[in-house]
């Protein structure tokens, strides 16, 4: 077993673009092991001198060098974290130089600025994406005219998650349309979704999948039912086939991932917040 | 006006680390303006032909330079992207050599790794937690038991989209409380949050913000009046500083940072997803 190595996300706001391109350098070493922590809105001396301390006395503590990703601005403060010891990593630096020169422009070290603070159309947009993905979940109280995107697909194939992230990071209204036993009796579209098409995203599932997450959410159901997984998959992607919707089966995709291809597939460019 | 920069953000996977760093670096130029596009998914050849292509068409018909923030992992790939003539910033090139000399081993190249293949226990994580936010929001039906954190606030003061951030990214089940018109005639806490105390976490806000946000819900309401908004904000703060919650002003603030101050508040740590 490889050792268990220290790895600290340190920012002087929340430390998200840290920790985002932090993880995804791990990921890449996958033959070892790591122990991370986020040491979120380290933006003054004191706080980086508390920060250094812990990640020195981690390192002694598991006898590993720790590494430090950080996304902090001010030069100063990197510099009193470095004080640690720890191999440092700064998210930044590498990409400013190249960037102050293309652009003519010297970069402004505000801190804590790239998750910090917002205008109120900004938060707006991203609330009103969540309104709408929460109030047309399910097909409850649904108005598809105003919906970006409508994710058709079975109960439990990935519908809710995908559309609270869509309005969560791109301002996407997305809602649902969950296939009933009604729907799945013929391999054409319902009704109701035909006028919007150019809207539709439909997701699919591996039926075994379905089945343990139906099995953990209503243990021993007919809706649960091996049987009833198979049938309702098999027909759906019929009737996705028959319709040509664009497809995408959700086993062993994160929510990112899926959210990634229904924006790809659709043509939709929203800057992520 | 300075000139409108094209920004591709390319990935061979969903490029969302692209796109969060590239966001970061553009926010500390405060003085340009980037029209930015999201480019995912390029993991073969003929991909990476037809991204550089489009590259420098956009290039040439806006008459600027493009700036390319790849984490294309496949130097091939990016050699191909480099051809449109684009500044070209690979998010991971400069971190992977220190990295590899400070681990003693080689990173695997494999493609669009980060926000790809998930294991069936962490998409469960995320989904209960997320299902766990949307059924205990404002109060319906509520297990506080089960909560990791409990936000309490006034009606539209931001507690739902930071239970569906922390529960998305972090895994992390909160529930909400949204103070009544009851609850707020005392400064004390109502009964049923006593036995929680150490979950809590309270949100304010400008009355001006909330009557605005209030008013674009239901307009013209006795809820939206300024009025209203005056004189529950003052009762909850005053509730709040009795008690000595930690509050945080949702004010200006992202839907990131308010989830950040939340879990380095009550002192959660939870991989980011």
């Amino acid at each position: 077993m490889s050792e268990l190595r220290p790895v600290f996300y340190v920012s002087d706001g929340t430390g998200i673009t840290a920790e985002t391109i932090g993880h995804s350098l791990l990921t890449q070493f996958a033959g070892m092991r790591f122990q991370t922590d986020r040491l979120s809105f380290v933006d003054d001396g004191e706080k980086a001198r508390d920060a250094a301390d812990r990640i020195r006395r981690t390192g002694e503590r598991m006898g590993a060098r720790p590494i430090v990703v950080s996304s902090c601005v001010d030069p100063a403060l990197s510099a009193l974290i470095a004080e640690s010891g720890a191999l440092m990593l700064d998210v930044f630096a590498p990409f400013i130089e190249p960037l102050e020169r293309e652009l003519g422009e010297q970069r402004q070290s505000r801190v804590g600025q790239a998750h910090g603070l917002v205008d109120f159309d900004t938060y707006h947009r991203r609330i009103n994406a969540m309104n709408f993905a929460l109030t047309h979940d399910d097909g409850m109280a649904v108005n598809y005219d105003e919906a970006d995107v409508i994710l058709v697909a079975v109960s439990r194939a990935g519908k809710t998650p995908t559309c609270v992230y869509l309005a969560l990071h791109y301002g996407i209204r997305a809602a649902n349309y969950p296939l009933t036993d009604g729907d799945l009796e013929t391999d054409r579209l319902p009704a109701r979704l035909r006028p919007y098409r150019r809207k539709l995203f439909a997701l699919t599932i591996d039926p075994e999948r379905l089945h343990q997450i139906r099995q953990e959410r209503r243990p021993n159901s007919g809706y649960a039912k091996m049987e009833t997984c198979k049938r309702e998959v098999a027909a759906a992607e019929a009737m996705f086939q028959v319709e040509r919707l664009p497809t995408l089966s959700t086993t062993n995709k994160s929510i990112e991932e899926i959210s990634s291809k229904v924006l790809s597939t659709l043509g939709l460019q929203r800057e992520m917040y």
